[in-house]
């Protein structure tokens, strides 16, 4: 994609199917904006320094919090500061725009067979 | 707004008519999102640190550069690299969210009358 190219959402979410697996679809200095397809529920993570937008493009995603839980629909957003435990949920297929420092890893300090190395669709 | 409090993007809109003036709605880390309703044409402009994302949530915007122009619809984003002479156009009445670092500036180094401080929403 080069600079200054218009990104359509819908026509880069076309291109995969895999699910919890963020793509990156472009990059604001040291920031990248993500797609990612949600279903089901993740692990439970924190990031140690980066906070973290989820803007809600399809569906309704649950983002749980350790002591309550906040039901994000199509048209809203959430930022996660960093440090604060979070899962997102999703009972059906969610899609999101996820917006982030590059540095953020899926699983944050979790780890574990779920993190996944973003790749740019 | 408490951190980790859901936003609706069309509640936040609907609190403001002012045009060609960015209102903040969230902070990720050294980033501001901003909602800015558009119609007519702005300035040229550049900012020398600064890339831009416009994502438009309603109407078509027509991102203007020295050399070609972009249609942006809705659903689709174009970012706008440091450094790159642009003029946002709006025909009609357009919707549009940005995220950008919390330094720029509306007019970039242009500056001038169309130059506005953000408050947040």
């Amino acid at each position: 994609m080069g600079a200054g190219q218009k990104v359509s959402l819908s026509a880069k979410l076309a291109r995969f199917q895999e699910l919890w697996s963020p793509k990156i679809v472009g990059a604001v200095n040291d920031f990248h904006v993500k797609l990612v397809k949600l279903k089901g529920a993740f692990v439970w993570h924190s990031h140690e320094a980066e906070d973290e937008l989820f803007l809600v493009l399809r569906g309704r995603l649950r983002m749980q919090f350790r002591d309550r839980e906040e039901a994000v629909e199509e048209g809203e957003l959430i930022i996660v500061p960093r440090g604060v435990e979070h899962r997102p949920v999703a009972d059906d297929e969610v899609h999101v725009l996820l917006l982030e420092p590059s540095s953020t890893v899926n699983t944050g300090t979790a780890g574990g067979e779920r993190t996944r190395e973003p790749e740019w669709i």
